[in-house]
């Protein structure tokens, strides 16, 4: 199933995208859909529903990000042994794990806003885990069946405030608006393998980012057997699973976001992300 | 004001603690303590009640965070001279960022849990401070009128995770039970100056951090403006402003948490917490 929470900010209900690529409206089946809609139990009942039975939603509304409240945001960084090489640090021995501050999650289509004085706003295109129950020390092998689904992230982050401000990646990765998520969240029965996945992402409509979750350093199994180590996942948290080679600082010169310009960015079967650039207004 | 949760996790009412020390149940004045509730106007309404027509509270219920559904956990590294000098690293030109994760909070007397062969864990007794309105690019002179209060925050920390894993320290940082946050919620009119706090920490009765929040690097309004300019602060996120010296991984030889220990913590006028340290068991 394609899931999606539709409608304005903070008023998003959820919906489904059928087989004909048409939203129907999920809100009389469930109230919304985060925490406590994610597990097996209540995907069974959707996946029951028939979808030419609930209403077909009129106009293109916005999509939300497809999960209400996310509880964290965890992030792995340099998990594509080329985009390691190409930000000029070694491929990690395990797991590199940041957090996104959770202010900056919003829908797949919103406006991406630089930060006040910002001259080094790069994209990063990535393959989104969607935890659906909870997760403490579990096995790579159980690993996968915590999972409710997939979805495209876009792991915006300020070069500078992230590298040369001092401290941690976290000042330069959690700024509003550095987290579309969608625009679906994809039900992990629809994605029999996470690691077949192609991932992309343009600028202007020039490829930037082209790359396979098969390159992966550490694949997701093993991603989220390795966070369940040091901290509990919790239904409705998020793994962004890093990024494929292409961001803009690794370019020679280095290229970053401006102001008009748009991003473009998909995941096979994950759907497609569009996102405006705006100059910060208050 | 001082204010509270009570009860078992998950289950916390509101209460208030009176001017003898007795609780008083406030869940028929406001549903819990959290975002909603932790602005001016809902804090004058409290301020304006007469604590003894509030119900007493029988017996002496576990305290849980003082402030329900953190967004949150900020944090910041090496904010006293001589903590940075005793860490080994120098003293930071500007605020160092991280995020414990929000799944590591819990009340100020609930046990903490060595994670699965931790070695390393250790204490940081610290000055919460309790956000009551969204601040995004606040300038220093109006960012205390953001906060809700003060309180009381245990930034317990695995420094094998912290520092010799990969990555940034967030992996040390927010293992379960590692975010102890309380007994209070002080609001700030009973705080007139948080930089003339004193802090300590003893470890088996034994005093390891004695410290004052006069000696921070960067002060309460300094870290708030700061830290809003990387992201939004929303009522209920909590900052957790750096540690004096006396930790454990400062001390020569260094000395780490042992299942069977004791953490006794406090900061003048926001109470104190007691922390039992235990084995992991699943």
């Amino acid at each position: 199933m394609k899931l999606v929470r539709y409608g304005n900010p903070g008023k998003e209900k959820p919906g489904l995208i059928d087989a004909e690529g048409r939203l129907r409206d999920l809100s009389a089946v469930i109230p919304d859909l985060g925490a406590a809609q994610l597990d097996d139990k209540v995907m069974a009942k959707l996946r029951r529903l028939k979808p030419d039975t609930l209403p077909l939603v009129r106009g293109k509304p916005r999509l939300g990000c497809p999960v209400a409240q996310v509880g964290k945001l965890v992030a792995i960084g340099l998990n594509y042994a080329d985009h390691a090489a190409e930000a000029g640090m070694p491929v990690p021995k395990e797991p590199i794990i940041f957090l996104k501050a959770t202010t900056c999650i919003q829908g797949a289509n919103d406006p991406v806003i630089l930060p006040k004085g910002s001259v080094k706003t790069d994209w990063e295109v990535e393959l989104g885990v969607v935890i659906g129950r909870q997760a403490r020390y579990v096995s790579q092998k159980e690993a996968l069946d915590h999972v409710a689904g997939y979805c495209v992230v876009n792991d915006v982050s300020e070069r500078e405030y992230q590298i040369e401000r001092g401290g941690t990646w976290d000042k330069g990765k959690g700024c509003d608006t550095f987290g579309p998520i969608g625009p679906w969240l994809v039900t992990r029965d629809e994605v029999p393998n996470p690691q077949r996945l192609s991932l992309w992402l343009d600028v202007n409509g020039e490829r930037m980012q082209t790359g396979s979750t098969r390159t992966m350093v550490f694949g997701v199994a093993k991603i989220i057997s390795y966070v369940s180590q040091f901290m509990t996942l919790m239904p409705g948290d998020v793994i962004a699973t890093g990024t494929p080679p292409g961001v803009g600082m690794g370019m020679k010169p280095p290229r970053f976001l401006r102001a008009g310009d748009t991003m473009t960015l998909g995941i096979d079967g994950l759907g497609e992300q569009v996102q405006p650039v705006v100059a910060f207004r208050r």
